[in-house]
């Protein structure tokens, strides 16, 4: 095979996904004090709460840990679109007796222009920062360079795979069509291919020299051999660390994983604007019916869903609840992250 | 893993798929005897063809073969359908100088009501038989069983899996949404998970004590190990073979796998009225667009795309053809069959 080991110094080549509001301080530690890599997500909080994540995890482990970011093209607006999506829903706020919001907000700014951001990873020098849905600017990933901070970017194709490479990036997730939550897709207006994990992983081991971690539908030890046979450098679990007591999913949110629920995922946008695969409920249902406009844009749409969801959730209702999940869902266990890790370290020997 | 192994007398545990209408006697006997299982496609064929393939094949190989037969549920007519799928497609038919046809015909007989084909297949006795889109009644597996003829079908989800073992078939395909050519779903108006084939075949090999082959993106031996990793007993690769020398593929089919278009396959029903994934042409792009009506029932949809293919093909225009292609096809080697099946086992040691 010859493929490169993870430049970073773990016991195992296991990372834990970053899922912003569902990884934690806790989990991330955990996994890393365990021999994998904990994650945690910063794309969806201020820049305040993102330094007190990161201090938090420092404060729990000495091991490497890796900080994700979300690198989208920042929304472009388009009124009558926003509008439409608005109307579209509407009748879920009449339901749940909340005023319908008048306009839309685009509730995480993207990394790309988020400079407050890039001066608090500068100082807090994580040992690994990592990108979704695009990557930064050639000065940032220099200065990222220059700290010693060691980078790593989602692919969804080997397009994007090239880009990363060409950027000086230390790594490439390769995200297969089986992955839960956010696709990390560059350009969600492009066709896209759909490309497994495992298709996915083979290509790129073909194409690039770098690193590479699978991450999708991987579920068990024997999933991450696999995706090594296959060439990839490591694997990311996502969906399979959720059910930890150390996540912060919320009690509906494991259940649903628990059930028969788990077993059917859907690729949709009409949650946030972009594709992520969610367990099916009854927002997307309706969200998606033939003839629904196209969703506002990410993170516009994402606006929507969430205030959906926290008036639903005054009345223990999370039918508008973004649960996302991998296609392997239905093969996740409830283990604490420590025993999950070593639970998977046995199962690749 | 504890997996079992197939039941069937092989060197190596990989099945080249059927492929009807790219699969010969000449490619299956090179197969099978380079230590594999080599299939030939009847499901496209008049009985008489398919004894003369059977016959062929037996002539070529005193190893084991598959022979595949489609078990889907006979078309329900539908004349207003029919008509408005015609009436979309009579652009093509008036450009190509050819008339439309009026009405579509059932082009292949399902094996399901095929009493001729079951007759043949008795008393020619291969093998192996295989099924697709479906299984046949238990009266004909007792009969199939009773004269030592094993058995196999494609599950592209658990519930056809528990419908396979419980019919008391041998061994299970488990077909991932990767693969090229048609998906083997039982009734396609059901909701598709489109599980991968790692996630397929993962989850399978918890549900079942059956063998599992693994088919849908593997294209070389590694990909062949990552399977067997995952739990499958075996591998079958389509794609994979269609450049052989042996296969009956034509020469623009061969061009295009080897062309920039093989990177881009697309799971649609217009071809033939069930899902099966296909490099993308002019003829899918159009009747895919949106709006566009149904496609008729599978088969009588494919009635009208091969009366297109055949028109165009004699001004050499490919764009009609039904060049069936999995996700892995920029991964495509042209070797003889003999030479493929060795490199394949040497890239699984």
């Amino acid at each position: 095979m010859n493929r490169p080991t993870l430049p970073f110094d773990l016991a195992v080549p296991i990372i834990q996904a970053p899922m912003a509001g569902v990884s934690t301080p806790a989990l991330a530690a955990a996994v890393s004090n365990a021999g994998g890599l904990g994650s945690i997500g910063i794309g969806a909080s201020t820049v305040t709460n993102a330094r007190q994540m990161i201090e938090e995890t420092r404060a729990l482990t000495v091991r490497p840990f890796n900080v994700n970011v979300f690198c989208h093209e920042p929304a472009r607006r388009d009124p009558a679109r926003e509008r439409a999506w608005l109307d579209h829903l509407t009748p879920f706020f009449n339901e749940l007796g909340t005023p319908a919001p008048t306009s839309l907000s685009e509730i995480y700014t993207s990394f790309l222009v988020d400079d407050e951001a890039f001066e608090m990873l500068l100082a807090e020098r994580p040992p690994i920062v990592s990108f979704h849905f695009g990557i930064p600017s050639p000065d940032r990933l220099a200065a990222f360079r220059k700290a010693g901070i060691k980078t790593m970017a989602t692919a969804t194709n080997p397009r994007e795979a090239e880009r990363i490479e060409k950027a000086g990036i230390d790594v490439i997730i390769a995200q297969g069509i089986e992955a839960g939550g956010h696709r990390g897709t560059f350009n969600p207006s492009e066709v896209d291919e759909e490309w497994s994990t495992s298709v996915l992983v083979r290509s790129l081991a073909r194409q690039t020299k770098l690193p590479i971690v699978a991450t999708g539908g991987i579920m068990d030890g024997r999933g991450i051999k696999a995706a090594l046979e296959l060439g990839a450098s490591g694997a990311q679990l996502g969906t399979a660390f959720i059910s930890c007591p150390e996540s912060a999913a919320n009690a509906s949110y494991r259940r649903a994983l628990k059930s028969a629920r788990a077993a059917t995922t859907r690729l949709t946008s009409v949650v946030s604007g972009r594709p992520a695969r969610s367990m099916v409920n009854r927002f997307i249902v309706y969200a998606e019916t033939a003839g629904s406009p196209a969703p506002a844009a990410y993170p516009l749409a994402y606006d929507a869903a969430k205030q959906l969801n926290a008036a639903a959730m005054k009345h223990d209702d999370d039918g508008f609840a973004a649960q996302w999940a991998g296609q392997g869902a239905p093969l996740a266990r409830e283990l604490a992250a420590a025993e999950l890790l070593t639970t998977l370290a046995r199962e690749m020997t």
